[in-house]
């Protein structure tokens, strides 16, 4: 097997919008607990784009001075909004700019997986009184 | 089979945040349309917080005035911050008081559903390039 080198090291970021009460973080950082689990070889971290930390900016700063090469950021937002329209792309736009070296990709938001309607329509069902 | 009267006819709101930019709603539209062709003795409604219509008030007084005797609140967001520890909770006070004859339960948010997370841990792990 041949032994991953540090260009070749990827890194995802789940990028979340972020909140005043702590308690909001919980089950994103199960998600990415979950997702690191089944991704033992790449380096799996929250990143979020107002009122908590570490925001983008400064987690994809922090993966390149890891020398990591690729970076997938993965919307989790139901919705895609203001946020994910016009604030994300700007953002990705100016991390090209500062870190030319690494390649970035977007991924749709969470929300929009056919995975993931299905499993709150069942949830939602279930919810019924 | 016994015809269900007026007052046993139960509904369901899908309670999300709501954005300025019309495109936000399409996943919690779909969710609410998978949603409800899995219920088809039940009114599945979709209301929001803030910056789209329908508001909960609102929709609650047309179920209301339609006859509904029970209503599930569920909230279609991802982490529990001050929009479901505080403003929900002061709304359904409301809610209470305006519709003392109709039963109103708040369910959990979708984003603390273990089927949920499994899901978005899956689309995650996809995404990776």
């Amino acid at each position: 097997m041949t032994p991953i080198t540090t260009s070749e090291r990827k890194s995802l970021i789940l990028f979340a919008h972020g909140a005043r009460a702590a308690s909001w973080s919980a089950p994103f950082e199960r998600l990415r607990d979950a997702t690191a689990a089944r991704l033992p070889e790449v380096d799996v971290a929250l990143a979020f784009l107002e009122l908590m930390e570490p925001r983008l900016p400064a987690e994809v700063a922090r993966l390149a001075a890891d020398g990591i090469g690729a970076i997938t950021i993965v919307p989790v937002f139901l919705g895609q909004g203001g946020h994910l329209l016009r604030d994300l792309p700007l953002l990705v736009e100016q991390l090209h700019r500062d870190h030319p070296a690494i390649a970035i990709t977007v991924a749709g938001a969470v929300g929009e997986d056919p995975g993931v309607l299905e499993a709150m329509t069942r949830y939602c069902v279930g919810a019924l009184v």
